[in-house]
């Protein structure tokens, strides 16, 4: 391409991150395709599911900083994660994502948590830090297990 | 890589992807780089702004279905180039998003459309439908306008 | 009372309402207490349940409109009368709202719809229309069935 | 009435209730007329406001348990006062409540914080407790300020 003129990501960076998915990832939790190509690394508490990520230019909305979309995708596998660890598998019924201030670079952190842990429903929240350490988005989700639990 | 046993993408289609995305991006609305790595075909009627693209296992969640995320940046797109379209650029302050079914494959067609066009603050709403034409996500959002109008 | 700086409702429309609720009310679907207090009508066609009221000073907040609260409460019990009237009785997991513009006088009208509906689980839609029949507030809920259908 | 097959709510309880709200109430913050009747003490932290009630059986939905759209109010209510404390009177531009099990009896008790406090748009959320302590909703609201604030 000899277009000059347009606004471009860093593409060395672009490629390092498809590279690693296309030869890291397997469709499984903790390292999917979408999670590796993001770079997300994934580690669990005793209560939370913590998703860790550089943020990258590839990632960004045309205005420069982090894309909603992408925000929403790091809360969900936050709580998805979480479910699946604890509980097992399921599909999110529903997601709200409060964006209270654009991400624009850094190592951000992105936190899930159970808010009520049921047999068949389960309802979580995420919250996400920015670089600084500064919550930056925070989301609730509505969660349906794939098997409802037996015991609870 | 020799470990036979991962669940792995479609590889070809997802590399043709990101070469699509490396070529032809620029970081405008209609072709910044999520846009075109994921292939939307961004378009505009009176009142709406439509977002079509072709599901890839890449954007898989690890269950095999397309993720939560693509289809929150999917609409939230829709809704973002309906606003910067209608009356300039603004940025989400909140996106909601209801899952109605997974999906799983082929020609999907995001709507997003004005439920109330503020001065400073705008309501829109946002349908996700399936390659067989049967809505299966449904989102609302509110957005802020980065330059408050002056007419409205 | 003789505090004459107090900023008070219409206290003989407040009282009305409350007569008709003491003397017509029943804790079941269509005349329940807040329902005969907020003085809903309730009715149904093939597709949606419709809740209709005129709004009174007592249901005002502090800034001398109608209370979000009870914007909430009507466009619940539009959704969950029309899951009660279709499937049978459910619980709301979760509702998000809308608040498009403040509503202050006149008889409004709520209208509830399925998003989709499924055997345990039904996504839900609510629009509520002023007097002048603008929409002023719009929401979505998911809903458990209390019982799940055996044939969906 | 002689309708002896009626479901019927506490009347004495409902009365009592309306005469507090007639006598007591004024239209403006902490003592608007829901409030009273609702039975709402309402007061302040440093960083939050909370809000007491006893549940009584004419805020009951059909299913004989707190309705919905009165825990919505509670929760609206925590959050607009702890706003009009902290910063003056806003609107609520959406609401999202997730209700994590049913309400029965007892002195239940909504604690609205703030997540992000800005210059015109502010993000609050709000918890629900029920008489033994237990989170039963959970809710995240987007407000506008009435007068956007000169400083922040």
């Amino acid at each position: 391409m000899t277009d000059d003129t347009r606004k471009q990501v860093d593409l060395a960076a672009a490629r390092a991150a498809f590279e690693r998915a296309a030869s890291t990832h397997s469709q499984e939790f903790g390292r999917f395709f979408l999670a590796q190509l993001l770079g997300f690394e994934i580690g669990y508490s005793a209560d939370a599911c913590t998703v860790e990520f550089d943020v990258e230019q590839f990632m960004f909305n045309p205005q420069g900083t982090l894309h909603g979309g992408i925000i929403c995708l790091a809360m969900d596998v936050s709580m998805g994660h979480l479910l699946a660890h604890l509980q097992g598998p399921g599909s999110t019924l529903e997601l709200k994502t409060q964006f209270l201030g654009p991400v624009a670079a850094g190592r951000v952190k992105v936190v899930g948590r159970m808010l009520r842990q049921g047999r068949s429903i389960c309802f979580l929240e995420s919250r996400f830090f920015d670089a600084q350490g500064q919550l930056a988005a925070f989301a609730t989700a509505t969660w349906k297990l794939i098997k409802p639990s037996a015991d609870r």
